[in-house]
């Protein structure tokens, strides 16, 4: 079946790599207790593998919001934003988006992927350029790919690189994105933001920042790596989501040029899309609240990554370059990052494996990441099993 | 500013047809009472512009499930299903939705817009093939555009145009896709299956029909059209929504073949992307076994939806050519629309305004849809409506 060859090797290399249960990859979670405590088959885990950042996914008030949208409003809108999916939820949230990043505009996307191609697979198409991060999302990409867009990368995390390339544009700058995202998924680095802003400044362009996994984590207001740099007023475009610190699932974008009002008429991934339910919207009001007053979960995410980041220093392991919510361990191949996800479990952690081709350098890695929900006995059990199994990975044979 | 010159001729061709508030495009609904009765302003409305076709969206059961899925697995699930987020619910519902179409394997996906990406845009890429009915949704449209394939677009529900298309094709049809939908959202008409299939059947290639306003609509057990016409063997793809007949929101994709399973290690818009909320996944299964088991809700669906289709006949309006849970009711001009769906609204009907270019030959529409959910009543109310307002269209010019 010509259809279905391309996937047979990735499904055979997949098959050979991952034969002992449970799957690393699309690991059945059967019971979640807490924001940070879970159960995959027999053994009870700690989560070390989430996105949720601030730990609301079981915060009261958002739980309490949700369960009274669900009586109220029903289980779906079953339409889209711009026919009969637009509830006054949905409006309101967007307008609360707006004042918490200090911005005129918002727009609330059904998903975070769908936020960067319904922005910038809407604001750019054939003729205009998007000059990006090498190391960007998935969604980024693609948004760019549905955009027909000239696509120019710039080295991870080199304003240099971009300076020149921006250089070479001439008159094309005018209709050009720069995109970059303040903290990087895989090995949870950040942007120069401020080096890449003098560079915008100095060439031209629009800048977009996806904040997906700053946002609630960085800032005084927790407003992402723009608002801890001080460099917002140079931000054009933040693209954000509802499925990490907020809890839920979802995307926005908010931006202070008020054109992007008019986004909203021609995104097709937001006009041909259901909006999100009203349980999902209810919650997320009360998680922007969180985020917005309660600075004390934002300290707590960053004790915990600290201590989290020192202690896996400290057991001798290959770390990104930066604490954070995201820690990544380096490891020398697909095969032992798989065999050490298999043994933190027995351990009692659950981690992300994340293979290559996924992963910057072509690098196995497992990714751990800290919530504000954790506790410092959490924390300690954690670099306890990653000190434990260390001798594990100096006596396993590189590829 | 040269990025946003494209939306404003766009945005002040909207403000000038739509001065008048409510918006009919994105308007707010206040409040919603049940699956048939909401709030818009001051005016409460019989909402007949849903795709809330069964009215399960305040079912007791889907509600109650889901607010046992909040309590007990939180607001979201903070992670792509591929990471942290394949919770037993997500794989409980893939096995009931192969079980309820009776076939090996299934994909959950997080809106329905994503299914498509997520299914065709993996099935195929460059140097690939897919023929489709030039009246596809945009989704599917876009799935074509990311997957950088080949698009080849056939007459509208014109089996003898398929055939013609298909016949050029020669050795590249063993890796063509051919899509079509069950029922077409904007006129609410049928696709031609069973023609389509003999086409299919003669020339080879993988059909996939897109059943998101067909399923839990039509068929004996609610499979959608390919069911009803008893073709289902002959389709190689279903790919469906959770926000039309299931009452949330999400999407799915379902196969006789297999190898679907291993698309999902392929699927970006799978991969990258967090998984479906907890409550959303708990209401759709619910939804799904009452679509299964209580088959006197499609008979009410119908009953409704073929008196209306009659009554609004009966007014002397121009519908579309069959009668469906949508009817659509053509008009002259996209000024006499908006005039007519403000006159609606005031009369307490609240319908979907449809513009070119998004609709099929060009034309202004109000699209009417009705809901298991719809008492006679309110169904005579809506006919009542169009037949109070009719001399209003006729004396109104043309462009």
């Amino acid at each position: 079946m010509a259809l279905f060859d391309k996937f047979k090797k990735l499904a055979d290399a997949r098959a050979a790599l991952m034969a002992t249960e449970p799957c690393p990859l699309g690991t059945r979670i059967d019971e979640v207790f807490s924001p940070t405590q879970g159960r995959i088959g027999d053994q009870e885990v700690i989560l070390a593998g989430t996105n949720n950042y601030l730990g609301l996914t079981f915060n009261s008030d958002c739980i309490a919001a949700a369960h009274h949208a669900l009586d109220a409003e029903g289980s779906g809108t079953t339409g889209s934003r711009l026919a009969n999916g637009n509830y006054s939820g949905h409006q309101a949230l967007e307008i609360e988006l707006a004042r918490f990043f200090e911005r005129p505009s918002a727009i609330v996307f059904s998903t975070g992927y769908m936020a960067n191609l319904g922005l910038i697979g809407t604001l750019v198409g054939p003729g205009d350029t998007v000059v990006l991060d090498a190391d960007c999302h998935a969604s980024i990409y693609d948004a760019c790919r549905l955009a027909g867009v000239d696509v120019i990368r710039f080295r991870h995390n080199d304003p240099r690189d971009l300076d020149k390339r921006l250089g070479r544009l001439g008159d094309k700058i005018d209709s050009t994105l720069i995109i970059v995202e303040g903290i990087y998924s895989m090995l949870g680095d950040r942007a120069p933001l401020k080096e890449i802003v003098a560079v915008k400044r100095q060439h031209g362009g629009y800048l977009v920042v996806d904040e997906a996994h700053s946002m609630g984590v960085m800032g005084e207001h927790g407003r992402g790596l723009a608002e801890a740099e001080g460099v917002e007023a140079d931000v054009d475009f933040v693209v954000g989501t509802f499925s990490k610190s907020l809890g839920a699932i979802g995307g926005f974008a908010v931006s202070h040029h008020r054109e992007l009002d008019t986004v909203r008429l021609a995104s097709r991934p937001y006009i041909f899309t259901a909006s999100p339910s009203p349980a999902t919207i209810a919650s997320v009001r009360v998680a922007l609240d969180i985020v917005a007053n309660r600075p004390a979960l934002r300290h707590q995410l960053w004790s915990n990554a600290e201590r989290l980041y020192a202690g896996l220093a400290h057991a001798g392991y290959e770390l990104g370059p930066q604490s954070g919510p995201v820690t990544a361990a380096l490891l020398d191949s697909p095969q032992q990052a798989v065999a050490f996800w298999h043994a933190l479990l027995e351990h009692g952690v659950y981690v992300n494996l994340v293979l290559p081709p996924a992963t910057p350098g072509g690098r196995a890695l497992v990714r751990v990441s800290v919530s504000a929900a954790h506790d410092t006995t959490q924390i300690d059990r954690i670099i306890e099993a990653f000190t434990t199994l260390k001798p594990m990975l100096s006596s396993s044979a590189k590829p």
